[in-house]
């Protein structure tokens, strides 16, 4: 068996965000996808530890920002490694809250969709957090990034909390 | 509300491959994101109407073949846009059996992995089945298909069915 198989599987790369009370939540995430179009529906997973977690399950919110091919190593590191338990990740960064109340970023992206959640599946270390489309909007024509190019051009790394992380063996 | 912000979500695309008796069935499929990487899980969203749905609901396991980026037409269409009710869509295809008993297609694959479904969770017109890793081998180095390069490049269509699927209005 070659697990390496796995990393065969292609995916994007987003902000998804939320919040819990008055503190606002965000976390890079690759698995992010649609799941039905009548209504339209997306499908995320999320780390059981991830403050995002917490976030979702008190608001029963999210919203997704597509990365634009370009978005800087810097934001990624911000939302992607560090914990908003710590830190204001949106401070400086353009955002908006949205309908459902949970915050969108802004910058770096091109699209955006928020969703209310409609159902959960728990998965062992994550969560999927099924939610239907309550708004979406495109931002910008740029090209997304993929998780591909993060990691071949960016040379991005994934956290350990990732659905995708591949220990080096 | 612009809902072709959901276009801008990335995928790849694969041949979801299951059975029922002795009967052996696949179809093409976007939505397929591993969702845990201890143990390594990987989540398939499938049409309740589509025949695939009927053959891992029998089952419980399932195959997944990443197709490589210059998979032709005639495959996809096969795989993509006929019934394994009324067709078998094997023949000629070459494919193992794999060790859970699910066929696995090889042609224009660059690598492929095989489940046992752990759970599932009905979203509507479609079910997620999560399954975890039984089997999985590389087989080529070359670049995969991806969603957005079958569309654009290849001037791919989606059938009604897909979970991404979007009327033009």
């Amino acid at each position: 068996m070659n697990a390496k198989a796995l990393r065969k599987i292609s995916y994007g790369l987003y902000i998804v965000s939320s919040r819990l009370g008055d503190k606002l939540n965000g976390q890079i995430a690759n698995t992010v996808f649609q799941v039905t179009s009548e209504p339209p529906k997306v499908a995320v997973c999320i780390n059981k530890e991830n403050f995002t977690h917490e976030c979702i399950r008190s608001s029963w919110a999210f919203s997704v920002s597509v990365l634009r091919k370009e978005a800087p190593m810097t934001l990624i590191g911000r939302f992607g490694f560090m914990s908003g338990r710590d830190l204001n990740k949106f401070e400086g960064i353009s955002y908006k809250i949205g309908k459902t109340g949970a915050p969108i970023v802004l910058d770096e992206s091109v699209a955006y969709m928020e969703f209310i959640v409609t159902s959960t599946l728990d998965v062992g270390t994550h969560t999927i957090f099924v939610g239907e489309l309550v708004d979406a909007e495109l931002l910008s024509d740029e090209e997304v990034m993929t998780y591909d190019y993060y990691h071949k051009v960016k040379r991005g790394v994934s956290p350990e909390k990732a659905p995708t992380y591949m220990r080096e063996r």
